[in-house]
């Protein structure tokens, strides 16, 4: 039996949803080492549409956070309320401003943000199994309100992102893109992908890296 | 100056545009050999709109090629009509059924099917520069139309889509998901992809062997 990762999407595309190619990236290092996996999204409306030709929301329009992450997920998904902990090994975040907008508020409250609840409550089941926990992009700056304060992560170096996290009481690390920040003792492993990367290939650097340390942190 | 690859879409989502493992695993291959692309659609409405989820069409709902495949470029792309094969090496084709439905008809009319004629326009001055064509999924069974008869493709082995192409006067050559089937004669790389893949690893190591070889072709 192979080791089993659920992935926890937020939509379709980088400004309204899930990155496409952290999530893409993501899953293809998952089967690239023989690990299993399914993914997991809230059945709710989208905070808002975004044109991504011109960078803009488009009034009036509405999607649903599942129904478009069935696009990232080729349609194996399901709703984030059916996500149990004990069938997974660990359980990964991809980034895009879904994870800001659509999992919690941070894109309008900044350190205020509220996390939606079935996140934290499938989250915080891994956490308090000691499994393994993989966030990326804007994806970290919920760990504090999601698992706790003095927890290492990293968004890369934006300075407003980072003071928000550390204004949590979270643990802010600089890092670059190709590169991934462990928090061990919590078992958390974050890297700044699209919050850093200009090529697809530098966040594909990063990405590879904090899969193949989750999948280290299952064995142990 | 780096080769320069143009990567034409046809939408976000495997039953309704382009496949998005497939294009995310072009431009990783593509960056990953230092290859700079830029990403083209037509700016068209979709032929229909399928819930991801459900796997069925949305009655009355529309979307508009250009703007849905601006998610999987992350907003970097122009509409089809402003590709000029003058500015590029090489071009290359994902899947998903966005190019049985939006690039052509063959979703619908099989056999008799016709091109987008901006994409014929597009891809034939390519084609008659001699610069290499790269096609996957079910996007090779436009070949015969698209540039001609007696090419050798491959879109797996489904018996009725190799009929098709045959009936067209196309070249099917059965091959498995993880290789490629190339006419050397004509410059034109196919890969099964998605018409055979079972798990993305496997698509990923047909779609970067299409990449590496058609990296070789812009060389001789």
């Amino acid at each position: 039996m192979s080791k089993q990762v659920a992935v926890i999407l937020s939509g379709c595309g980088v400004q309204d949803g899930s990155e496409i190619y952290e999530t893409t990236l993501t899953l293809l290092r998952l089967d690239q080492l023989g690990i299993g996996y399914r993914c997991f999204a809230p059945d709710i409306d989208q905070h808002d549409v975004v044109d991504h030709r011109r960078g803009e929301a488009v009034p009036g329009e509405t999607r649903n956070v599942l129904v478009e992450s069935a696009r990232l997920a080729r349609g194996e998904i399901a709703p984030l309320t059916e996500l149990e902990a004990d069938d997974f090994d660990a359980v990964i975040l991809p980034g895009g401003f879904g994870a800001a907008k659509n999992l919690s508020d941070f894109a309008e409250a900044g350190a205020d943000l509220v996390i939606h609840e079935d996140l934290v409550e499938a989250v915080s089941a891994f956490h308090e199994d000691r499994k393994p926990i993989g966030l990326m992009c804007i994806a970290p700056v919920m760990v504090p309100r999601l698992l706790g304060r003095g927890i290492a992560v990293t968004i890369g170096h934006d300075p407003g992102v980072a003071g928000a996290i550390s204004s949590m009481g979270g643990l802010h690390r600089s890092c670059g893109v190709e590169d991934i920040v462990v928090d061990f003792e919590n078992r958390v492993v974050t890297t700044p992908a699209y919050m850093l990367a200009t090529r697809i290939g530098e966040a594909a650097t990063g990405i590879f890296k904090l899969v193949d340390r989750i999948d280290e942190l299952m064995d142990l």
